[in-house]
């Protein structure tokens, strides 16, 4: 039964992009919907990819400077109310807590869709003077958000995520602290995912609610739609007024403090699906991938077969991640399974490998092929972990740059988002009008001002008016 | 301002253990009240020992084959309402969600208290045939309980734990698996936080909701009060049948799974800081101290003072977990502060001692100093790390047995309860309504039927009917 479930192949990505994805998530065992409406559970597989990026991340934070707390999940509604654009942002997405025990509460709690006024409410009690300051604290939770459509890692009821929330003495650190964990995430999501990352400003429509400044880095996905995979919130002293943060600065007078918030979420593991997916299934890359090398043992009854599985284990267990498929399934279901479960490598041992002192090595991307000496399996396949973290990379950038467009007018630019799918890259005049009118005509939002900015034109794409910025547009996740 | 804080004394245990710990909580820096009633927060200090104990218990998971996932928060009422027992248990101290966005739910939800009734439904749809089995599942992530009295970490509306459930083929092994992990947490306890454990089986009024029988790790507090320090709970196949949890064996019949669950929260933290702490503040274990050594320059003025503690810092940091305090307080104040902040070791470094080419090592358990020779500082702090983990459990056993009494009757048993504090060993009819009698009396519940069994007396301590078990009896936090 379940043998015959995974080598019936997946939708192919040309056929229909979305239920490739749905296949994929469902067929290697990432997660899977449950009996609570819009909301998913994430199964070992994808778990585990989550404890790596966890990980990762949390010792990339570490390194600069940031500390890990824990704030409640409930925000009493008085809270909430008190910045003005956040609570008109978020509060007709939040999940409200009525009853606690058997008594109807007396103020209504929402279930934290993310925690600015929580944070706020605590550093007002905890900052009182410069020494205090910077606070550069994030947490690792979930958080709800009541979306009426939902689809696995991309957009749920609930997710997990972290959000980091810092406190700064003025405007200068506080933008550079933005700035600087917008770094953090486009450097995290290149060197350990694989995905190329454009930075940029978002536009005033498309910000965070309450944010005098949002950035944020967009990734490219294979079906040429965009993804926001990171944002960081420069939010001014707006917060600090709304709650009265302030502290008394060397000069002994009192100041407002200066705020940011940054996160990442699972949806992290969806862009990693749509960047490196392909027919076969998930394609992990090494640094994230919970298994680095699985071993299939070829006519594992023969004596001797398993155990040299074993050993090679035990052996490779001391620099990678790694299992043996010693299951009673046939070598061809595993390759299969391996395949559409995204491992890195797979190395094939049978009795004449054994024999002959070496095994065979299968690159899950390219699915290259390669006769090891058993003596130089560690190196090899190092080596190989190595070039395709990196190969997956450049595979990504090329695909991005190839799927990235420039529009002059108005003219070229529908015709790109009708007959193509990617990045456009446009000029616009700044106003909120053009680009209402542009997500009308055509569902493209602009995804961000890059900082690396070109002059594609000297009019705005839309209107014609004056050119302010050069846009990135795209259809979106 | 911030340094007058520190150093006043806080309460001393002799005088007020409740206040005594409200004090080191909060002059730790371990956690905070926040606006949200019954709610904590975390703070960086606090957050870190829980992230290594998440570390250490989490490595001895995997090591015994637990997988993580992540489940939903919410929790539909019908789907609470499966288990007769269990919510009859929860649901009385519940949160519930009634509303969704800007509409009513039609089901209400509840914000899990714990899961089982989630993993069963998951595992209802994930488990069809023997190969699918066990299932052991393990999920890190906070919970909710409605309690009307909280104190910081030992009790609060929201904590975090660990849930961990299990599917089996068969009682047996559901039963062994119940054990594993019991002795998973009391090997935990004793080699990570230093706290001896008394391993033991809950009575039937004091067992989890739905189980049929739950195993507790049972810890004494400095005060003399019990502390539940992890439960696991065998399930048998009560949930399987609730939720229709049935799989095809080998013989090709269909059978109910049987299950186990079992957990450890954040009240550790508060174990630890009871069974550990003094009247200068917190003691951490070094296993799990977030700052193991921290660097006291004295006279950090001088030219070459700090410049050798960031020296002896960079050398120290390969092997341990350090800071360099080197604010503008006054050493005074810094030992103070490192004392009350719980650091294993304080390492002393002045123009003298850099001149002689020495240091001084400070001990915070015992408050001993030792000189060291600077090229021997880390083969020396690790040694002091080892012993001062080993003693740490030695004085903590010593404490625990020489505040465990024997009681052969009633009248000894209400002495001792009356006149001192701590377990106290005797026999038990096994009726409830001895159970219920010594609580409404004395306030004292049974924490648990030890494994290690002796036969005190033939008869109850209560009734003085035939005795069946040895309990262990005790306040309890
Ligand atoms: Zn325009
Ligand atoms: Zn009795």
């Amino acid at each position: 039964m379940a043998d015959k479930k995974m080598v019936e192949a997946i939708t192919s990505m040309e056929e229909d992009f979305a239920q490739w994805y749905t296949d994929v998530v469902k067929k290697a065992e990432l997660c899977d919907y449950t009996s609570v409406k819009g909301c998913m559970v994430i199964k070992p597989a994808g778990y585990a990819i989550w404890e790596l990026i966890q990980k990762e991340l949390d010792a990339r934070f570490k390194a600069v400077g940031v500390q890990n707390v824990y704030l409640p999940m409930f925000i009493p509604e008085s809270l909430l109310d008190k910045e003005k654009d956040h609570v008109e942002g978020f509060a007709p997405e939040v999940a409200w807590v009525t009853q606690g025990g058997l008594n109807e509460l007396p103020e209504r709690l929402c279930v934290r869709p993310t925690s600015e006024t929580l944070f706020c409410d605590f550093y007002k009690n905890d900052i009182h003077s410069y020494r205090d300051l910077p606070k550069v604290y994030n947490q690792w939770c979930s958080v709800v958000r009541w979306e009426k459509e939902t689809r696995p890692f991309l957009r749920s009821r609930e997710f997990l995520w972290q959000e980091g929330h810092t406190a700064h003495a003025t405007a200068e650190e506080s933008q550079e602290r933005t700035l600087q964990m917008l770094n953090v995430y486009a450097k995290f999501l290149e060197e350990v995912l694989a995905i190329p990352a454009i930075k940029g400003q978002k536009t005033e429509k498309e910000k965070f609610a309450g944010a005098i400044a949002t950035y944020t880095v967009e990734a490219l996905m294979h079906d040429g739609k965009a993804l926001q995979s990171g944002t960081s919130h420069n939010f001014g002293d707006g917060f600090a007024k709304a709650f009265g943060i302030q502290f008394a600065d060397k000069d002994n007078t009192l100041k407002y403090v200066h705020q940011t918030s940054w996160g990442m979420t699972t949806r992290l593991i969806g862009a990693l699906i749509m960047v490196h997916g392909d027919n076969e299934g998930l394609v992990i890359p090494p640094r994230v991938a919970p298994i680095q090398i699985c071993i299939v043992p070829v006519m594992q009854k023969k004596e001797g077969v398993l155990d040299k599985a074993y050993e090679l284990r035990d052996r490779l267990a001391k620099d990678f991640r790694v299992k043996v498929d010693d299951s009673d399934k046939t070598p061809g279901f595993k390759f299969a399974e391996a395949e559409m479960r995204g491992y890195p490598i797979r190395v094939e041992i049978g009795p004449k490998d054994i024999e002959a002192g070496k095994c065979v090595i299968c690159r899950r991307d390219t699915r290259e092929k390669t006769e090891v000496a058993l003596e130089e399996l560690e190196t090899k396949a190092a080596e190989i972990l190595e070039t395709m973290q990196k190969e997956m990379l450049e595979r990504a950038r090329a695909h991005r740059d190839s799927h990235t467009y420039v529009a002059h007018n108005m003219e070229e630019f529908e015709q790109i988002f009708n007959e193509k799918s990617g990045f456009v890259k446009a000029m616009w005049c700044g106003c909120r009008e053009c680009e209402d009118q542009i997500k009308e005509k055509l569902a493209v939002t602009s995804r961000c001002m890059p900082f690396e900015q070109e002059q594609i034109a000297d009019t705005c794409v839309c209107c014609g008016k004056p050119a302010k910025k050069m846009v990135y547009w795209g259809r979106a996740y």
